[in-house]
Parts: structure tokens; C-alpha cells; sequence
């Protein structure tokens, strides 16, 4: 299926907001096997919009729209969709209910509401799990339409619950997909490797997926029943795995803090931090996982020496001696947190995010450590002075939540 | 001019990156008064490109692409481009210069880096701060058209330094812009004040700009010189600031830690946190600024009542008697911190980020509190049970940095 994506909204042609629906229906579609070719963005004007899916109907097979399904003057998708197909827009009675039950338990409901209920005739009904906007899909001409809600939350559960499934069932095959996440080995690294399977691998396929500081190979499979995909993929992913090793750090999950959060939650084991030059983004990163208190003790951010010395104890001789950058002071950094909050391990992390450099070090150095009860990690990174400073702090963290992975998984920490 | 941006590039259709370049370009160009029309998005194919420029020919004045003008064989836009209007590419000497020694002084130079040189025949070269690959820009048959890089820095920075320019000279009148940031005043509160005045002004125009968790509006004039457009703006904002007075928090600024950030530095002050729920995100902010190590001394992140306790010396009684989730224990919080890490004011937080609640409080119950030497202000938020875990964090630190710039100015602090 050839598919092209439209997203409908004044406020994406003002550069008011992204269009990160257009990336989830993408990136959704890609996991399945469908082949997005074109995303076009539209404002809320008929005509332009109607010329927009006369376009699409000339060039793909199947039309998803974003945005412009809610009750206001202002949303005018399902009308010139419909009008396009020859389709009448009726009420759903079970779709008015439920949302005729919502609005009315919370305000008066005014009818200008209805018309989110109001959808083409003979269509298949998709509920808003996450709002009130339904989506829907129909099929006329040989050509699948799919419309969904435009805010992004809402756009996305109503792919995972309800397009997805649809589009498998349609398509009569089952669609199966993986992300292997991976550090520690760049992009380049891993294109060199695998460069051959990815240029010849269809069924399954193997494709590699790069954003700044993270890297990851998408395992995709087509067959007849899922237990099938789920077998062509298997020896795919252990072929990774062979090859890759112990940069694998995990399988469809999101980061690599999650990596570690699984890993300190299974062994019971409680973490504290000691931030300098990321302050406060790795203790962040970790508490943006809801249930984090679990193995989270707390942390200290030390942004001045005076703040090494009074929250951590450090020799201010030692700072002075062998600099706030160096491998010892991000040693006693992790010990000491450790220490002081009680927790099984100890993180220290200092260094230079720059865009100032402190005379000695370049922009991009840091030290980060692990300390366990028995010994202490250092590791001195050099992420690059022409990095941003945002990059800089990222990847820091990752190497932090990589450290604590490889302990806790009984790899070599170094 | 009616604007169509064409972003080129596989990534994008796969779901891979988000399509921020369109954004960038749309919310420069609505600041200069540019009309954007459509958005589009396609892959590095030769024959689909062709389509799309002949489509934005039809219904656009001005095309500007974004991507596909490096050195491998997937970069086609320039080519394609070029065919469409007839014209041929040339090596453009001084950038063929710049690239050589750039690359040269690097590694060994290979020839299909030349291929970044090569710009259509009459063309305005748009040289690139931030990368090796030059835009441009050129007028063919009533059309103009613009050229720029995809990776986003790159593209904003020759947004910024030659698009915008480019197209004020152009159009031979200047456009002045303004953003005037928010505080305190929700979206719709701002709508209600200023309906009148968005729906019916021209020039200068006032529109409004909400994100999660954020609220501006946007001052725009058109006039024949900058200082005309100036004086243009100049009572629209003075009327702004009448009607929302301290709401206000300040003027082309990104952010509300911004604004606190310059008052910190102006009044010489320094600054510690104390956070429970917002995990170091709140510290985070700050040290996301270059330079923050002027004012900021250091923080804790006390995750649980132990670390209350060991870090910041809290009675494990107050927090039994009332809670850690209560006001007695955020005042606690910013007064200990200020004190320990000898700083002139202390903040502190602690509250229910979700999705779990302690049984006692709603989520999105938060207390944040500002201590100086000789007060405590504690405010108590219900930001929402309904609200994710990010918006409650984020909107936890907007209230933390809004009391911060609220007390340096002389505001009333709650």
C-alpha cells in the first residue's frame, strides 16, 4: 500500500506546534510494513484541502489524516472527505452516546458537540480511548481512507489500539517488528557491520534507525499467522546479538535508563547521585519513569566545589590538587553519594558541557563513575568540543545508565 | 508570497526524525509576515521530488526545500531543482574554496564533496555557519525558490542569518516581530482579553501562541523602515503589559528560566534547590543555560524522606506529622538548602507527579516554596490529576522560576 499522510491545522503552517503526528503514523506504519510516501500538511481551508486529497487520491492507495475531527467551525476533515468519496455524514448513535455521557457528566453539553458523533456512512468506527473525537476508516474507489484526532496523545493511542490491528487484518498477513537498542558502537559501526543484510534482508528485514546519542536496528517480519513473523525474526535477532554482543542493551524498549531501572529493580538494588556537569538531567532521566522512588534514594547536584565539599564531603585539597575534572574527584563523588544516602550504588559525574572550557580540559571531557560497596568505576569520556552542550550532557548520562547496566547485568564495567 | 516547503529526505516518511525543519521555517517566516500554505514531505526519489516541485509550482510563489544537499547520491534536490527551471549547476569557487580547506584540514578531500559546491547558475549563495553544505536562493519564471540543509541547526542558523534577510530585502519592506512571554494568565484567559484586538488588528498584527505549559503573544508590523516598524510595535506591547501587568515576564526570551536566570545575575544572587517530585528537572533547567554557574551553587534531589533527613537535616517527625507532601516540609526544604549550600535563596519542591498518589493527595499536588534570608513563601498547586507526569514536573518548574523573577523584581511573591 502506497500511503500518504495529511495533516490538517493553521497552527503547523505558523511553526505554532510540530507535526509529530505525521512521525508516529510513519513510524507505526514503517513497524507494519506500509509504505509511507508522501506527508502533507494542510491549513483548515476547504478548498485547499479538497485539492490536497484530490492530489493524494492521484498518488496513493491509502489517505490517513491528522487533525481537524472536533466539534468547532474549524474542523473540517470528515465534511470534505466525505464530499471527496460521495459519502453522506451520519450521526453514530453509540459514538453520540458515549459522548453525550461524557460532556453531560462534566458541563451542559451544547450541540455544536454532535458533530464529533457525525461520521460517513458505512464507515468503520475507531473509539477515542484518550479524548472525545472518534476516528473512523472507509474504503470506496479502491482507496482506504483513515481519519484520526489531532492531538498527539490521542493520535497515537488511536494508531497502537485500533489502525494497526485494522491494517493487519486487512492486509491478511501478520506484520511483526523489533527494535534492537544498542551503545556503545556508533551508527557508523553498525551500518559497517551489517551493511550486507540490510541491502538484501526483505522478509525478514533489517533496517538501522539513528537519532543524535542513540542508535538501533528495526527487525520486521510478514507471514500468515503472528507465531510465524514472531519465528522469522528470532534468529535475526540473535544474529545482533552474536555479532553485537553486550552493546545490545535491550528489546523494544525506549532508553537506556530504562535499561538500568528494569536491571536495579530486579536485583532490589536502590541508586543515588552525584551531578556536577549534567545537573539534575540524570537523576531526570531516571524520575521520568513513573515508579522510580522504588530504587531512586536521591541525589545531590554540585555545581560549585564549595557544594562538593558541603554536600559531599570532598578534600577541597583534592579539587584543588587534581581539578574539579578528574578522575578522582568523580571517584569520590560516587563514594560519597553512596555513602551519605545509604544506597547500594554510587553515580559521579563532572566534567565539561561547555560552551566554556576551563583552561585545562577541552569542552566535551567528562569523568563518570559507578561505586559499589566494594570498588569504584571511573570512566573518562571525550564526547567532543564541537558537540552542543545539550548533546553533551545527554550522552554523559547515557554512559552513566550504560555503566549501571553492564555491573548490574555482570559485564565489565570498563 | 504564498509559501509551499518541500522537505526531502526517507527518514522522515520512515517516522525516524520529526519534520522540525518545516516548523523552523514556518514560525520565521510567520514572523516576517511570510504566508505558508503547505508542508511537504518526501523521499529521496528522483521522479516523486519532480512531482511535488511541479505541484508547489501550481500553487505556491515561493518554494523553499529543506534537505538533500550534501554529497551522497541520495542528495538529489538541487539536480531536480535545477531541471525543473531550466537551469545548470556550477561549481561555485568560493564555496568549492571554503569546503576544500575545511575538509582538507579534517581528512583526505574526496571528490563527491564537491558536489556540495555545485549551485544553480545565477543563484544567491547562502554560505553555511554551521555545517559544510552552502543553501541559496533564485528567482525563475514569478517563482522563488530557497534552498536549505536538513540538519536543523543547519537550516535554523541559515534561517536566520541569510533566509530572513533575504526575503525583508525582497520585499522591500521591513517586518519587525516581537514575542511577548507569558506567566500566570491561562491560553484562554489571554484569548478573552484580547479577542478584539487578534481578530481585528493588521498592522500590527497580535496573535497568540500557546504550548503546553506555556503562553505568548506575538507582535508583528510591517512598515518601510525598522525603526517605523519599531515604533509600530512599541504600543502594542505597552498595551500588553498594561492589561496583564506582572503576568508579563518578559520580551523575546525563550523561557521562563530565562528570565529568572538574567534577574539572578543582574541582582548578583545565588540560588540552591531542594526537589522531591521533579527529580532534578528543575535544576536541569537552569544548568541547561550556558553560564549558570554564576549564580547557581548546587541542589539535592531528595527522593525519599531518608534523604530529606540525611541531605537536608529535616526532622523524620514534621514529615511524619504532615506529610512529605505538605507545606510545612517544602518550607523545610528551600530554608535547609539555602542554608547548607550557603546560598542567598533556596527552593524547594515536593508534591505527586503521578500516575500513582499517596493515598493522602491528588496528583498533580505540589508544593513549591522560595526562602530568602529573612522569609519563606510556600505555594500550594493542583496542576491536574488528569495531566501527565511531564506536564505536572514542567508546570511544577514554571511556578518555581515564576516566584524566583516574581521576588527579584519586587512582585508580590504569591
Amino acid at each position: 500500500m502506497n500511503t500518504e499522510i495529511i495533516s490538517v491545522g493553521t497552527e503547523l503552517l505558523l511553526g505554532h506546534v510540530t507535526n509529530t503526528d505525521a512521525r508516529d503514523v510513519s513510524e507505526q506504519l514503517a513497524k507494519i510494513g506500509v509504505n509511507v510516501l508522501y506527508h502533507t500538511v494542510v491549513g483548515d481551508n476547504p478548498g485547499r484541502l479538497a485539492q490536497c486529497i484530490e492530489i493524494a487520491k492521484q498518488r496513493a492507495d491509502l489517505i490517513i489524516t491528522t487533525g481537524g475531527l472536533g466539534p468547532t467551525c474549524d474542523d473540517l476533515t470528515k465534511d470534505i472527505l466525505a464530499k471527496s468519496f460521495g459519502l453522506e455524514l451520519k450521526r453514530d448513535e453509540a459514538e453520540y452516546q458515549k459522548l453525550y455521557d461524557y460532556i453531560s457528566a462534566r458541563h451542559a453539553y451544547t450541540e455544536n458537540n454532535t458533530k464529533q458523533a457525525m461520521l460517513p456512512e458505512g464507515c468503520t468506527v475507531f473509539h477515542n480511548t484518550c479524548g472525545t473525537a472518534p476516528g473512523c476508516a472507509f474504503e470506496k474507489d479502491g482507496i482506504t481512507v483513515i481519519m484520526l484526532p489531532g492531538p498527539p496523545k490521542e493520535c497515537l493511542a488511536m494508531l497502537r489500539e485500533s489502525v494497526v490491528p485494522y491494517l493487519r487484518k486487512r492486509s491478511g498477513e501478520v506484520i511483526v517488528s523489533h527494535s534492537v537498542r544498542i551503545f556503545g558502537i556508533g551508527e557508523s559501526g553498525v551500518d559497517d557491520i551489517f551493511a550486507d543484510e540490510m541491502n538484501h534482508m526483505v522478509n525478514p528485514s533489517l533496517a538501522p534507525y539513528a537519532k543524535e546519542a542513540d542508535c538501533l536496528l528495526q527487525v520486521t517480519a510478514k507471514a500468515s499467522t503472528e507465531a510465524e513473523a514472531e519465528a522469522m525474526c528470532l534468529p535475526v535477532i540473535d544474529h545482533i546479538r552474536d555479532r553485537l554482543g553486550e552493546f545490545v542493551y535491550g528489546i523494544d524498549i525506549d532508553s537506556i535508563e530504562e535499561a538500568a531501572f528494569a536491571l536495579l529493580r530486579e536485583k532490589h538494588a536502590t541508586l543515588a547521585f552525584a551531578e556536577s556537569c549534567t545537573g539534575g538531567e540524570a537523576a531526570k532521566r531516571l524520575t521520568d519513569l513513573p515508579g522510580a522512588s522504588t530504587v531512586f534514594k536521591g541525589g545531590v547536584v554540585t555545581y560549585t566545589n564549595e557544594a562538593k565539599a558541603t554536600l559531599l564531603g570532598i578534600d577541597p585539597d583534592v579539587i584543588e590538587t587534581e581539578g574539579a575534572v578528574s578522575y578522582e574527584v568523580a571517584a569520590e563523588m560516587a563514594e560519597n553519594v553512596r555513602t551519605i544516602l545509604n544506597a547500594d550504588l554510587g553515580i559521579g559525574v563532572t566534567g565539561l558541557a561547555g560552551p566554556d572550557g576551563d583552561g585545562v580540559h577541552e569542552v566535551g571531557t567528562v569523568f563518570v563513575s559507578l561505586a559499589t560497596e566494594n570498588e569504584t568505576f571511573v570512566k573518562e569520556l571525550h564526547l567532543g568540543s564541537f558537540r552542543t552542550r545539550s548533546f553533551i550532557r545527554r550522552m554523559a548520562g547515557n554512559h552513566i545508565y550504560d555503566m549501571l547496566r553492564r555491573y548490574l547485568s555482570g559485564l565489565s564495567v570498563l
